[in-house]
């Protein structure tokens, strides 16, 4: 009988947090055992998220080093710059780490403080992490003992593009991602932007001079391309809760062929559970991978011409953020790749 | 080892199919050996159903005698006035059935023809059925071949109502249940009013003059009182897709106490795997049940005078329709009450 | 010539703010000459609110005595607690006044201190406000200098009553109004449980054991009703952005004729200009009036038997705030009782 | 003093006609005589648009050649294929004709049948009917007697590339519209595919292939830009009702300089009523437009590459639809150009 591992939360009232909850509750091969808040330290989980009622006999406690590094995996559901001060300590005692902020995603320090506007507690640490894409970088996760999740959009993206940058299918240097996402992206802090009479019934573009994705997409796209990838990333917000839908644009030449595209994308992804490359010409719905870890992907060749349409959906709290965490967790741990995410998206 | 049960859906085009579907998918002891629609008939179920790639290799086949009645348990999840012509003859063939529609809900045929407007088919069958409530009927529905699902206004409500009836205190005789549902609540049927930009951003009260679950309401809180009640009924369409927030009101005298009917609450529910007596006081919210079989109730008597307000929570498609579809299953094929239903709500 | 009247705006960051700024922009005989915001104070009404882009060149200033003083009219669109220490110095500079928050709408001092948590800075005001639901008190806000706009439920609900109560239609000790508002009636302040995420797709009751609006309604409606009423009022959040929906429910005795109570409620407000009393057994919905002063309302005897629904929507910005204001404004000034107010809801 | 102008509106019970209505009702200067809908005949406006109770004292009729003869000017607010049948008889009978659906929109007839799938009825008018993009064809409108009214997504995109296009500052081959418009553009038919429960909470692209509206977008593009041009169109639904968002990706070259694009923008829109050149970097949201007629264009040349981003944002139903058309009408008729149309956005 396998021993059940015990699961830490850095940060767990916001919406990664308690989706993390969601996810570990229905997991067979882990405990959590702790999950901190300094502001609501001492309330019950349950008060906080009515829908984890009878879940978790758990309280929210401070996050301190003790509790946190007897854990087995601790996450950290938590803004930006808190995983750099404590993942450290963490490692030291012998807790593994998954960043769910981007404190790890960048292999550039300098560019990390320029588009975070402060400096990096841990700049070793940043070259040690593996950035946690699985369909990308599956075996150095599972050696891994730090690991940076990806962003809501790069996941998105990278998936769309993966195999025809791996493949020289596409003009690198002409790269659009026009991406739109769900208002739970945005946190479940106050903000007036976020509210439902703000967001709700309306759409617009935000970011459009230059997001924090934007050069995490780069980075990681140019990895995949062997060389520096151009780029033009638009996040929009959708008056909706969840979802990510990436649309982009690739410029192609004369001998392009969709058929050997459409190929190579199920050949790529054919042992990627989480990875859905449906028929050409469909139309994913953010809804169909609703509350799931899946991403599906579809190819377009309008008027046959030479701009390729790639469409990518996922769940931004589950695929771009917890569910990918618990992948990352899956791997990093030994358990099976697959373990509590085989979850039915909720649609309608 | 247990042998799989063999499980058969007809019209499964609609909501309440695609969510048994949902839900029979992640279910350990049954297989979907059929799913039937006459309009889509040889269509496969991922076609029209996205979130389902990849879990079902099904086909919508015609709803045959011969293909329904070897199964181990039929669902008809169609319109009223579909089952009760093949009911008959699925039993004899040694199916059970479960119908969500109203077909075998009421004890009068009568009644019930003067609500559905049409003539029953099957009268017998109708006082053969048993009422699909298994807070009240579980041993019932063990022993039961015809089970009727009941409808999703009259689960809030007799929820919010069973212990306080059962136990003589409130006034019987001035109820009123003023019911919010979602819009998936009038199904998957191209109708005007359920377009998103007639009913988004919007709220009405309909069927004020008499709505069908009325009746339904009435002959089951008369048989928990032991008297016929007086009971008002006000359904109202809320700008969502999921969830029926029933709110209760019940006339009390002098010698309630609040601390009591609480303690009759938690007491009456115990035992009942998908009720939530939340503490005194609390506010329930339908997205607290997002996807899950669980009904949230709580108890309020605002300024400790005459009038007892009771808050009922649940998803109409799932403890509202499929979810206590399955419940019923689970009773009537002697598995394990909650198998298949152990779903976390989805919330955000 | 008419001269154009100057109006001066208090608070004007939050919704009812914005809401004064639209109505105004297009009336015909008055100017807004200031519009003030501690926090936003220097700042472009059009940066904030890029749907007034054009309308007004006009940047929020500090709420000071000489600037409002020299207005004809001053609105408070602030927080409950802030006109109560301007208004005098206001009105004695010469300007007339209109709070549209909560200091003013009592008569009883001690009352309005229990529910809102603070000492009353002037109860001689208080006593002095004209309560300003032209409906009602018409003439009285003709002669006002000072005047307390109602909350958005008590208009709603006064209009779905007065004809009953004055009359003597309806028992009065068991009146039951449900409530069920849009996510506006919050305001802007950037708080978690107005969210898109937090308030969207869900359905919850609020505030059951007590809130604020229920001692306004009741003092009201007795006054009405020339008894001290029985009231039980329960207050929902709907995922919508605008609109207030009251169902109401009164106990009738044998005596009562439908006919008689439709006739009463279109003789009542034959002459009210934004009272639109629909058929019988219509069903009002919010987005028939959004965007507009009007309030449709509708009655129903369920079954004919002795409780009686009447239904009755506002949108809670217009009729339930801003639109009443400059109603009230309109008569305060002696200006034709419906300009600036003649707007086409906006439907879908 | 003027004579009022009489209108009639043929296919009234859809989105567009009834905003027509919306619109009508407060034009100073004309008089809806006659509303024509087959399936409706006989019954009033505001039995089905509760929203214009009160406001129009008129019902349903048929859609006779007599009636609508004798307006001044007739709306087609219907499908395609039905103006090109009655046009011909209107004009003869001296009436003006505004067509809101698309049979007069392209100028080759062969290219029409290919995108709607029928053969044209009127070739002839096709090629005499004005393109009402008021911003283009003024003055041509002015003098036309039959016009075809836009549609909305190449409203959208042709604001946000006329100045670029007219002044040769652009790639014309690659232009890329990744366009997102909320349900209404689907109309008011009883459609699976635009209920609340399957277009609510969710985000897709739909028409990748090629959508109708891409031959008109490009057409007419092509006519500013003097050459045919190169052009990737790909409309997404999202979960509101109103609104269009295009954001359009263009190409330029090491000489393009922002300021002068901005520059050339405001120039370009200086004496246009209806479009609002926003201020460098902002971020246009649809409910900063919605119900008005305005369209908000923003620039952006994300990190100074070569790639320029164009954000256009409309109400569909108006400045894409029924706003265009009573501009055009005005226009048509000698009318004030803005009459009726100065409507302040409905925000929030």
């Amino acid at each position: 009988m396998k021993a059940v591992k015990k699961i830490a939360i850095v940060g767990g009232t916001g919406y990664t947090g308690v989706e993390l909850l969601r996810l570990l509750a229905r997991h067979p091969d882990v405990e959590v055992c702790a999950i901190t808040s300094r502001s609501e330290a001492g309330r019950q989980v349950s008060e906080i998220y009515p829908s984890l009622r009878g879940e978790f006999d758990l309280a929210f406690s401070e996050p301190t080093n003790d509790v946190l590094g007897a854990a087995d995996l601790v996450f950290f559901a938590t803004p930006n710059g808190v995983a750099m001060k404590q993942a450290q300590a963490l490692l030291e005692a012998g807790a593994k780490v998954i960043d769910l902020a981007a404190d790890f995603r960048f292999d550039d320090v300098d560019e990390w403080s320029k588009w975070y506007g402060m400096e990096h507690a841990c700049a070793d640490l940043m070259r040690e992490a593996t950035y946690g894409l699985p369909e990308v970088n599956k075996a150095a996760v599972q050696e891994a003992r730090l690991v940076a999740n990806p962003g809501c959009y790069p996941t998105a993206v990278q998936i769309g593009l993966l195999p025809l940058l791996e493949k020289g299918m596409i003009d690198t240097q002409h790269i659009i991602a026009d991406c739109k996402s769900g208002v739970s992206g945005a946190g479940r802090g106050a903000a007036v932007g976020s509210l439902l009479c703000e967001a709700g019934d309306s759409f617009k573009a935000y970011g459009v001079p230059g997001h924090r994705h934007l050069p995490e997409i780069k980075e990681r796209l140019s990895v995949a391309a062997g060389e520096t990838v151009g780029l033009t990333f638009v996040p929009h917000l959708t008056p909706m809760i969840r979802g990510i839908h990436a649309t982009i644009y690739a410029q192609v030449d004369a001998g392009f062929d969709l058929q050997t595209a459409q190929a190579a994308f199920e050949a790529r992804y054919a042992d990627q559970p989480f990875v859905d490359v449906m028929p050409l010409g469909s139309h994913p719905e953010t809804r169909s991978v609703r509350g799931s870890n899946i991403c599906r992907v579809a190819l377009h060749q309008p008027q046959g011409e030479n701009t390729l349409v790639i469409l990518s959906a996922i769940d931004n709290l589950v695929k771009g953020a917890a569910g990918q965490a618990v992948h990352n967790m899956n791997l990093m741990l030994g358990l099976q790749e697959t373990a509590g995410l085989d979850i039915m998206p909720l649609s309608p």
